[in-house]
């Protein structure tokens, strides 16, 4: 797929994605307060990369992608209420979130907890009440997405990974401790994705096997590039300062391994990735531009 | 039954619960203070009604109670995390429950925020995990499972109750104001344990929405009797002050209602529970003297 084509694909992808989302969410009966909260922070932006890996599976194997989509839904709710809950005055206390404020700045702090809370819960509700009943998708199915995605998204995945990186702040960390955080905090949720866009497709043991690698490497690789943008990105560009992390004394690939050694890191990672969709039988998806795009985008 | 005989029936049936609930806990690949802090607050006590209630319907249709364990840990997890969030600085600030320190006075606000996170997505996870691959539980019957619990638990349940609680802090509110709370933000996990004991028994429609009846009648029974205690109860039996919701100017039943036409709501709701039980051939189950123990209870 060439890289205008690619674009193309991924806007077309997003905008696909972001009809989805709010009509996921419960209103009757929420307090109004609660549902604007979520609804903010859902529809507040971003690149959808979660959503996007589903369905890119779905495709690689000629399915449907619509059957992705209660799945996907499920992974940006947990995506964004990690994010509100990341914000938290008691957590990272940040005000801007892509240039918008926070939740908890815009509707306080207790309701801000509660969206974060209702989100998760509705993304496990949505993905049994989405697929009930669907002839395409069994219920045997959506155990294994429900299972693997809490495993992914809790103490042992993200969650886990989230405590690790708060207990680093105050360290200097060895690159093990740094990918440990990394692995869970960013790369269990698009594992999830894969492995999930995997059970709806009846992908085989070995193709599972690919996905989860493929999704460790790109997890590690946005981490890493993340990291290098905040070396020599464009400010304007990013959407936020450059040269933070060096300021905090921020623990990154950068000043654990210098820059030139993260580049090679990072290339090394993205051509693991690429192997592993071959392996699978998928090197001609949207999964392999999706790798270049980790390593290539410069936001 | 006796009440002698159920007292000895709830010590059982909490001491057989309690033994189940670490155990559900993952805990390799989790960081220790993580997984320390989910415990100390899945471990520190309480009436583990939810759990109660879905063992006693199963035992009420002739089921081995074996088979809800999965789902009553599930609900002692929810039941959990709500619990420490609710105490959070941001959200009541509480220093103290059931006469120990709350989880983030222990832990810190960031953990107690991450552990509560943890114990949300591992109820749904675990009830995934745990059931999968089972014999006598089919995969349809754990969807509806999670189904029923997201709806109760989220922000068609006990999350909007919550925000619904937080809002009326700063006014006075009406009966239905005050209802809405309490059917939400107490009643609703109740009643998702019994339709949940419902499922894995396989009751009738007619059955379960008679299990719904009783759970929403002993739901609102429930903060009556807290709120009543609150007003007359014994502060040492209580383990916490009397008096404090009037000082508060907190909207109760006896400040709404009076103390006699709360009293004789009470008993109306816990008739209506018991009849409610008698249609569903479930009169001489356990449910009616734990009925009678919302009421009844002095703490």
């Amino acid at each position: 797929m060439a890289v205008d084509t690619f674009d193309t694909y991924l806007a077309e992808k997003t905008a696909y994605i972001e009809g989805k989302l709010t009509p996921a969410l419960e209103r009757e009966g929420v307090p109004a307060a609660l549902y604007e909260s979520m609804k903010y922070s859902l529809m507040a932006g971003g690149k959808r990369l979660r959503p996007m890996l589903v369905l890119a599976v779905l495709e690689a194997m000629g399915k449907p992608i619509e059957r992705g989509v209660p799945f996907a839904v499920a992974l940006e709710m947990i995506h964004t209420y990690s994010l509100i809950h990341d914000d938290l005055p008691a957590m990272d206390d940040d005000d801007l979130r892509r240039g918008k404020p926070t939740n908890h700045k815009v509707y306080g702090e207790a309701t801000a907890i509660l969206a974060g809370d209702a989100l998760l819960t509705r993304a496990f509700s949505h993905i049994a009440e989405a697929y009930r009943g669907r002839l395409d998708v069994s219920a045997h199915t959506i155990v294994n997405l429900i299972a693997e995605l809490g495993k992914r998204a809790g103490a042992t995945g993200m969650v886990g990974g989230q405590m690790a990186d708060i207990e680093g702040e105050s360290k200097s960390l060895e690159l093990h401790e740094l990918e440990f955080i990394h692995e869970h905090k960013t790369g269990d949720l698009l594992i999830a994705a894969l492995r999930g866009g995997g059970y709806l497709a009846e992908a085989s043991e070995q193709q599972m096997e690919k996905l989860t690698r493929y999704g460790y490497c790109i997890g590690l690789a946005f981490q890493i590039q993340d990291d290098i943008l905040n070396v020599e990105g464009d400010a304007a560009e990013l959407g936020k300062a450059v040269g933070s992390d060096a300021e905090r004394q921020k623990a990154t690939y950068p000043s654990i391994l210098g820059l030139a050694e993260s580049k090679a890191r990072l290339d090394a990672l993205i051509t693991e990735a690429k192997a592993a969709l071959k392996d699978a039988g998928f090197a001609h998806s949207a999964l392999s531009p999706l790798a270049d795009y980790v390593r290539d985008r410069k936001k």
